[in-house]
C-alpha cells in the first residue's frame, strides 16, 4: 500500500523519525525513568513500542484512555494524572488486574477515589501553572485523608507545564527548579515513592521528579519543534490538493475538523497557509496540481490525534502500518 | 437518566431551543428552499428532524458524510459540496439507489466523477472567497465538459462564506448580491435547476439562490450568536468542576479535545475563562464547588461537534434521547 493509497486527511508517522525519537527519549530517560503521557497519541499500538523500550508505565488524561490501555494489555502501572469525581470504571478496570493510581487534589476527589474502588492515589500539587492540583501545604493532610479511607498513596505529582515553551535554558532551568521545590516540600509531607511531573518541554532540565511524564516527544508538532528539542517532527496530516486557482491559490482537503486548531495553522512545507476551514486548507506560493499529495505539519499534535480514527506507519511513501486511534473519547 | 449521569464532557442539546431553531429556519426557508449542511452536527438523527420538516435534500463536506446519510435512509438527495479525487465511493453510493451529486470545478474533478460512477454534477463557482470553485468564466466550458462525459449538470454552487459574519446588514445584502451575480452569471452559461449557495449567516439576505445550505443554525455557537440571527444556543458541552483553587480559580473538565478552538475559548456563562488545555478549563469570577455541572458554550459548532461520539437530548436536567454523532471521519 502507497500513500497515494489512502483516504485524506490521513495521519501519516514516519517511521524512522518516530523510532528516532524513541530511542533518543529511552537513552535520556530510561525505563521507569519516564511514564509516557499517552494522551498525546492515544494509539495502544504506539504505547507498545515504548513498552517495548522499557517504559512499562503510563500516564492517562482520561478513564477512557485508562480502560483502553488495560484492556490492550498494558495496564501494568497506569497514572490517570486528572482528577475524576466518579472513579466506578477505574475500580473496575483495577479489578481486572491492571495497577490503577489516580491523582486526588480534594477532599472530594479523595473521596470518590475510594467510593469507586481504586486502591491507590497519588495527591496532585499545584506546581505553579494555574490548573488541577492542590496547595503545596495542604498535600500532607490530604495524604492522611486518603490513607485514613484505605487508599494507598504513592507520592505526589505536579505539571509545570508553563515552563515548557520558555525559551531561554537558563530561565527554563530556574523555573522548573522553582516548581519542583514546591513538589519536594509536598512529597516531603506526603510520603511514598513517586514524584510525577515534566513534560516533553523539560525532560532535561526535570531532574528532581523521579518519573517524567512526556508523550508530545513521539510524533512532535510545529510549537514543540521551535523550542530546540532533538526530536523530528514524526506526524504529518497526508492531504490533497482539491482546486487550484488562476488567482494564485490552491486548496488542500485539510482543515478544522482534522487538526488541532488552538496552536494556530498548520504549516504545508513551502506554503503560504492562507486560513483554514472545516475541510479544507487555504495557500499560496507552492506550485501544485489538483490531485497533489502533500503533508502538513500540525501546530499542536494532541488535538489533532484526537480527531482521527486511525493513524498510519509508513517509510517514505509506503504504508507499513495502520493503527487505530483507540484511546479516543472519554 | 439526568444530566448528572453523564459521563462528562458532552454535548447537550436543549430540545426546546433546538426545535425552535428548526421551525423557524422551515417557516423562512421551507422543504427544498433550505439544503440542510449536515457538517455542522454530523448526526443521521438530526438530519431526520430537518428530513421530517419537509427539508429531504441534503448538503455534505465529506464522502463519510454522503455514505452515512444514504445509509440512514435520508439519501433523497444529497448534495457533496467539495471536490473529490477519487469519487468511487460515491458512485457506490449512487449505486444502492441514493441520489448523489458532486461539486466539481476542473477538469480534473469533472473527469474523477465520471471514473467513480457518479451520475450527477453542480459546478462549483469562485463568488469571492478564496477557497474552491472554477472561476464564472469557465462554467460553461467545464459544464460542456461533464456532459460530454456523461455526465447531468444540475446547475451551480457557490459559497459566500466570507459575508456570514458582516456586521451591517446593508453591507451583508449588498456583499450577497454582489455574489450571487456572480453565481448567476455562471448559471446562465451553466443551464440547470440548482442555483445552491448561502449559509445560517446569509440565509435571510440571499434571496438569488434557490436552496440554501444552512446546518449552524440548529445548533448555534457562540460566533453566530454574536450576529443577530434567531437563533438560541441549543448546543452546550456539559461539564464538571473538578478542582478549585483557593487562589480563586478553578477547573473544568472540557478542554482542546472536547471543542473547536479556532474561534477562540468557549464562554462558561458568568465566568472569566482563563485557558483551555487538553482536558481541562481554568476559569474564575464564578462560585464553583468541586463536582458542579456547567454548561459551556463552544465558539465553533462544527468541529466541537467532530470531537464527540454522541450528543444528547435534553429537557433541563432530564435526558430524552443520546443520538451517535455518526457522520465522523472521512
Amino acid at each position: 500500500m502507497r500513500l497515494s493509497d489512502l483516504q485524506t486527511p490521513a495521519l501519516v508517522v514516519e517511521r524512522r523519525l518516530l523510532e528516532s525519537n524513541l530511542d533518543t527519549m529511552a537513552a535520556a530517560l530510561p525505563g521507569r525513568r519516564l511514564r509516557p503521557h499517552v494522551k498525546a497519541f492515544k494509539t495502544t499500538a504506539l504505547a507498545r513500542l515504548m513498552a517495548d523500550r522499557g517504559h512499562t508505565g503510563f500516564t492517562c488524561a482520561t478513564i477512557r484512555e485508562v480502560e483502553g490501555m488495560a484492556a490492550a494489555g498494558l495496564g501494568e502501572d497506569l497514572l490517570l494524572a486528572n482528577e475524576v469525581l466518579d472513579a466506578r470504571r477505574l475500580g473496575a478496570v483495577a479489578a481486572t488486574g491492571a495497577r490503577v493510581t489516580v491523582a486526588v487534589d480534594s477532599d472530594v476527589t479523595v473521596e470518590a477515589a475510594a467510593a469507586g474502588g481504586v486502591r491507590e492515589v497519588v495527591i496532585d500539587v499545584d506546581v505553579g501553572l494555574p490548573r488541577c492540583g492542590c496547595a503545596p501545604a495542604d498535600a500532607g493532610r490530604l495524604a492522611d485523608l486518603a490513607r485514613s479511607k484505605g487508599l494507598e498513596v504513592r507520592g505526589v505529582m505536579g505539571y509545570e507545564g508553563h515552563v515548557m515553551l520558555v525559551e531561554d535554558p537558563a530561565e527554563k532551568l530556574r523555573q522548573t527548579q522553582e516548581c519542583m521545590e514546591r513538589l519536594l516540600a509536598a512529597a516531603a509531607d506526603v510520603g511514598g515513592d513517586l514524584v510525577s511531573a515534566g513534560g516533553t518541554g523539560t525532560y532535561r532540565e526535570n531532574t528532581w521528579a523521579t518519573e517524567i511524564q512526556a508523550g508530545s516527544y513521539c510524533l512532535m508538532d510545529t510549537t514543540y519543534a521551535s523550542a530546540g528539542l532533538p526530536f523530528a517532527q514524526a506526524l504529518t496530516v497526508l492531504t490533497q490538493v482539491v482546486s487550484t486557482s488562476p488567482q494564485g491559490w490552491a486548496v488542500a482537503n485539510l482543515g478544522l475538523k482534522s487538526l488541532g486548531m488552538d496552536h494556530g495553522n498548520p504549516t504545508i512545507p513551502g506554503a503560504l497557509v492562507w486560513f483554514c476551514s472545516d475541510e479544507h486548507t487555504t495557500f499560496s506560493e507552492l506550485d501544485v496540481q489538483v490531485g497533489d499529495l502533500l503533508r502538513a505539519l500540525p501546530a499542536h499534535v494532541d488535538p489533532t490525534v484526537a480527531l482521527h480514527e486511525r493513524m498510519h506507519l509508513v517509510d517514505d511513501d509506503e504504508v507499513l502500518e495502520t493503527w487505530p486511534v483507540d484511546l479516543r473519547g472519554w
